[in-house]
């Protein structure tokens, strides 16, 4: 398959996946071309058992613009107004959104510069992230009567009420280290250093047994949205599974023995 | 309709309703006919165009007390000990929080002073809060023997778990740089400051489209009920429909264009 | 009943019961031993008039490793591999875990050291926790393949989900301070004041009524689960009920006229 180079992609010798937004004239904007190219992306690194931790990066000041707003004004050109192309860009942004959280490999976004809207919630969306303290975030679509609201299911659910709505309501900047205190990012490093930061996290969780992230991972966010007393069964059965594959007879035993595991896909 | 002067009612030229709680020698307690007025003001306020955003406020030293306890002892005498009357109370009590949420227009708590048991909850219920270095806030029920059971819907919709069950609990005063700390308020400002700062974040949200901030609001709560992936189904057609509306179409070509826009209302 | 020397109790003349982990040499390990004991204790401790508040606390460097990975490891050798083992020793740990949530008394975790894997989970499932400024905490099951799944469920349900994700991918070590930034803990106090912290935090609580209390731990773990106009449908109800029980009757009546209340059971 031919990869735009509105994304890069460049997988190291660890098995981390280097995703670079790489349109930088346009803000990294979510246009149709870049999320089809972040669909195919996560698919792929999805399936492809060399790749054990996916970073997503951008080149430029700007980490995501959120929609390419161009490109959707020019849809409001049909005859229905534009109903069934938003439809259309809007189920494949939910999707890029979902694909992230639905991907068995942890993705870390790596936040350089200016994150807003849809780039907000592509942050909001990865499992983890590390900030420039030169980052900011933002959920403006209120300045042009465009609530951020898909943007907000993945805002709200990391960080508090009063926070995602004072973010929607104000369309205001966060500041990185502001982000950090309210939970939407993990950590804020010096610019300089944010690569490498990133990278180390990177590392650590790549140097795990894939089986057990991919288990882990998929069992966290289903039972986030269950009760109590069906989570608890949920993730009993989770764990009975976990100890019955070789990864964790391995992962234990190297442990008692104090030894190295060395994990199935190694 | 004529209103009782224990809300005070002013509404200025830039569509800013300030809701003045005004029964300060009864720490503005919520009794039945402060209850009555406030579900009438924001079911007005609601439906009233000119009204953009809602500033809730107090006279006096304690923001509100919560319920009017002597009022409420008062029902007991009644053959049901009470039981017709108080189940009246809290149905009351818990429409006016739920109308907050309801109202189509953001609601601002500005807190000045004490705010206890379902004067917390209040201030939970809105969508910010803005709070004087000065102000409190408890759920003291657990100290006259009813658990602050109705405030704990709002508090730990704001609050991490452990965070509200130390406040329910314990009864303790949290002070307003704790309460900004766990979620509860959004910020803290010295006391002289509160009114303009309450008073600059509501002119920012009253200078957006009042559509895009109820269609946004509605949004919000909704979608924080519901699983990952009906919460984007959801908000992909909120989003559909804000696309298609006038006030967005208005917004991005203003964007767009570098020009202020002009919404439908203003 | 007769009690293994592996968790101690002592109720106290306020009705505190302290339970203490004390298998130091096996760092508190979840053995079935120790969850059989801590099931038993805290169904006792429900059960009792006398117990007023719980407070979890441990002997020895570790808090609680987790569960008994030796134990474990020779569950492998039946001919199902250990299936039916795990399965039984999961849904013991489960139980105690909502044994907890589910009791009448508040119960506060004490941490002096580490807390890890199901023994972070114990921490994360008690109502209150208040940690020394050694106390460390981690769900590092990723380590050794077997992703701390069960711990994320009481895990998740206390801090946001970046945070948990990334205790949960990296395995790393949280300190006390950062833990109780993030809401995994309410506060950190010296080594040597952690006991007299923990006892005054208990003896606040121990003095409200048990009827109270009761009812409120339950309404509130209830309600976390409903949406909001079913919570509020629920918890004003509870409120009604609360109203008419003795206790609030009494609890209101020395409030309006100045003097401590008398609770029922006291």
């Amino acid at each position: 398959m031919q990869h735009s180079d509105i994304l890069l992609r460049d997988l190291d010798g660890d098995g981390i996946l280097r995703l670079t937004l790489n349109d930088v004239l346009r803000r990294n904007a979510l246009s149709e071309a870049m999320l089809s190219e972040l669909g195919a992306a996560f698919a792929e690194a999805g399936a492809n058992p060399s790749v054990r931790v996916i970073i997503l990066a951008a080149e430029g000041p700007a980490f995501c613009a959120g929609h390419d707003l161009k490109e959707m004004t020019a849809g409001r050109a049909a005859p229905d107004r534009g109903r069934a192309y938003f439809t259309k860009v809007m189920s494949m942004c939910s999707g890029v959104m979902q694909a992230i959280v639905n991907c068995p490999k942890p993705v870390i976004a790596e936040v350089t510069g200016i994150a807003t809207a849809a780039g907000c919630q592509l942050v909001a969306s990865c499992d983890l992230a590390v900030a420039a303290d030169s980052a900011q975030f933002s959920t403006p679509g209120v300045h042009i009567g465009l609530f951020c609201s898909t943007p907000m299911v993945a805002l709200s659910r990391n960080v508090s009420n009063k926070h995602a709505m004072e973010m929607l309501l104000t369309g205001d900047m966060t500041p990185a280290a502001r982000a950090a205190e309210i939970g939407l990012v993990n950590r804020v490093v010096p610019a300089e250093a944010l690569r490498e930061a990133t990278l180390e996290m990177a590392r650590k969780i790549a140097s795990k047994s894939s089986m057990t992230l991919a288990t882990g991972k998929r069992a966290f966010y289903a039972q986030r949205e269950m009760g109590l007393a069906d989570a608890y069964d949920y993730a009993s059965n989770v764990m009975v599974e976990n100890m019955l594959a070789r990864d964790a007879e391995e992962g234990i035993g190297a442990f008692i023995e104090k030894r190295a595991p060395q994990w199935q896909d190694q």
